[in-house]
């Protein structure tokens, strides 16, 4: 991509409304802009980086054999009535009426409407287990949106959800989503717990859930310092513990961190199935009610939480797989325009997602926009290459630079790229 | 794909509310599943399609330098309030209010919110022309859905807005534009009309249309059997021209076709950017208005025109680049199991999207599932296997078959998807 065609804007100035740094570097990159509270868009920058998330996701879900679809966001309430949550999911569920004065739901989440879809197209356990998935926009009223895309009304999420015939066989495909979201969140450079928590609006008999851990976070994390003991306090649980108190296990010190919920699993059981008469024929020919799990991760939340786990001073350090480009080529003066833009052909034919800042901007300027946007690696030509006809490539992580010989450009970045982050 | 781990669910029965071809075919191959008037899901099979058509849209659209962001869904009514829409859309735009009692609207159309976006992130001249576009749910109140997804309350939508300094800058997006959409078309395998058209409630200086040709379609058209000539009758014009009038250019006859909107282009010039008082400054250091076109396609609606104009008795006939599948490989006896698990393998390791219907199923049923389902090619493992040793592939549309060794069906395989239609 050549930057002067491109929608880049990055800023200097810190926005008044931003506390938390994550906030704060998706504003000053210009990755993201708001129109309202908790109502965001994603600008082309900041939609690279969901796509590139979004892509994770999807690999790893297809890896695990879930299939994906794509339900309604607007859903007839009546479902909502049939499970009862039309009476208590509370405020945050939008209702509102359609022309004939029929009610309908913005989704939240899409527990009914799936048990509602498995319920008429699959009659017999052969067809069990099934597992289907979908990245969609929810919007949740939330009373207080707050630190950007990390509390917001409108949000992109993945729900997953499977179908079993059994416990049994619902726990293996529990155990195999909590391994494709640690898959995920590695891959994502996540420092994460992993922590059984409420159920909450969702409901179900167990849930866990996937924090990662940040200072700005909502979620407090009781560790061990010595064992492996690591526990959620619910919003109920105030005062106790604090840092210093014992831990239950092994009577060692404990601390008390703070995250941000990145993943959730949820044993539904037969919650849904059996409010929405949801059934199946079984080996014996007998009418049973589908054994269920829901799977969700926040899809933008994620984002922030990469950014406030990958950064320094002068901005975000996106990990590979994530960054919207892979490499930024500045020349620092008007003598090597034609050189970078020999190397951006070059990189770009060989498949490199490259940024060339062809701005007519001052090399300082160029520099702090590619590290503000958090790009992993720098190719620079400018005095180096002047002078001894190098180029130097500075890791935006490591902040290493090495300096090679033109020709040799393409292969050195193959080897970065591969061996980065 | 393993069939028997795959969500299928074909139907040999015509569902009574369907009244056109594709309605009835995306039913029955399982592709859409309805919950409300005018609001479907898309099974996995169903959001394979779409996405492959996705894929065909942005490609095109990065071909022509438009680069995608994602704005809101739920949109402040404060910005249609300033353009006027909130007053004038009618009752297909839907409101309500939030906890705190503000107006919000669901998306229909997105003009207001990129205007009052590129208000705030662009300043200069420098950075244009610039054109974005989004792949995103809409919704809107429609009296009447109908058709199955041709015509819904929530719909998947690309839209592309671009901003220029002039008049001629615009000029030329436009065109570009219309050809990125004759490209996207044409690899649909559409056969389509362009015609000048009403601008209706997203307003501007001028509008054009390109309509798929289809029985069913609610959009007349109306060409010369001669010439060039070829217009679209809006609905206000009720009762003339009829077949066999004659053309207004050569006096030749006419003839009436029907359509379904495919694709709408929008000379908006300064409508939004005036009410909304979104200006760059020129050249001259002049503040002026943004120059301004919108572009969209109705992604979910694409389907159903490429079904209705590709399918037979038999079911769907998908063009190669929208398949679900490539191919679909079937054996016809148990002993002849493991051959085609050693094919299906060996078209995967070469990058084939392949389905194998493993399912305990008579042939006669897996047949008819791939040809409903529109899958281009059946791989079939047969009598011609036990008897010669050999291979047949049956192609879907041109109902050709070809018989080959084992040890190349991957290579032919290739050779037919390359010269596919």
């Amino acid at each position: 991509m050549r930057l002067s065609q491109y929608l880049i804007t990055t800023s200097k100035e810190v926005p008044k409304e931003a506390k938390c740094i994550s906030h704060k570097l998706m504003l000053r990159a210009g990755l993201i802009m708001r129109f309202a509270a908790g109502i965001y868009s994603y600008l082309p920058l900041g939609y690279r980086v969901l796509a590139k998330v979004t892509s994770i996701i999807e690999e790893e879900m297809n890896q695990v054999g879930a299939h994906q679809l794509l339900l309604p966001f607007v859903q007839p309430a009546e479902l909502w009535k049939k499970s009862g949550r039309w009476g208590n999911y509370g405020e945050e569920l939008v209702r509102f009426k359609d022309r004939k004065e029929a009610d309908f739901v913005l989704g939240p989440t899409h527990e009914e409407l799936i048990t509602q879809l498995m319920k008429h197209q699959i009659n017999s356990y052969k067809r069990l287990p099934l597992t289907v998935y979908q990245i969609q926009t929810k919007f949740r009223d939330e009373p207080r949106p707050r630190a950007g895309v990390i509390r917001t009304k409108e949000f992109l999420m993945k729900d997953a959800y499977s179908f079993c015939q059994s416990e049994k066989e619902q726990m293996t495909i529990y155990e195999k989503m909590k391994q494709a979201y640690e898959r995920i969140f590695s891959r994502c450079l996540l420092n994460y717990r992993l922590v059984e928590a409420d159920t909450g609006p969702i409901g179900g008999e167990r849930s866990d859930e996937f924090i990662a851990l940040a200072p700005l976070g909502e979620d407090r994390i009781v560790e061990c310092e010595e064992c492996e003991y690591v526990a959620k306090l619910e919003k109920a649980d105030t005062g106790f513990p604090t840092s210093g108190d014992r831990c239950p296990l092994c009577k060692s010190k404990i601390r008390i961190k703070r995250g941000i919920e990145i993943g959730h699993l949820f044993w539904l059981g037969e919650k849904y199935s059996r409010s929405l008469k949801a059934t199946f024929l079984d080996r014996m020919g007998k009418e049973r009610y589908f054994v269920m799990g829901s799977y969700g991760i926040g899809v933008s939340r994620l984002l922030a939480a990469i950014i406030e786990q990958n950064h320094d001073e002068e901005g975000i350090i996106w990990p590979k797989e994530i960054a919207p480009f892979q490499a930024a080529i500045i020349a620092t003066s008007p003598e090597t325009f034609k050189v970078a833009q020999e190397i951006y052909l070059r990189l770009r034919r060989g498949g490199l997602d490259i940024l060339w800042d062809d701005r007519d901007l001052s090399p300082g300027v160029k520099f702090n926009d590619a590290d503000i946007i958090g790009i992993p690696f720098k190719i620079i030509i400018g005095n180096t290459f002047l002078k001894e006809s190098k180029i130097e490539i500075k890791t935006r992580r490591e902040k290493t630079t090495v300096k090679v010989k033109k020709d040799v450009v393409f292969q050195k970045m193959k080897e970065l790229v591969q061996n980065a982050k």
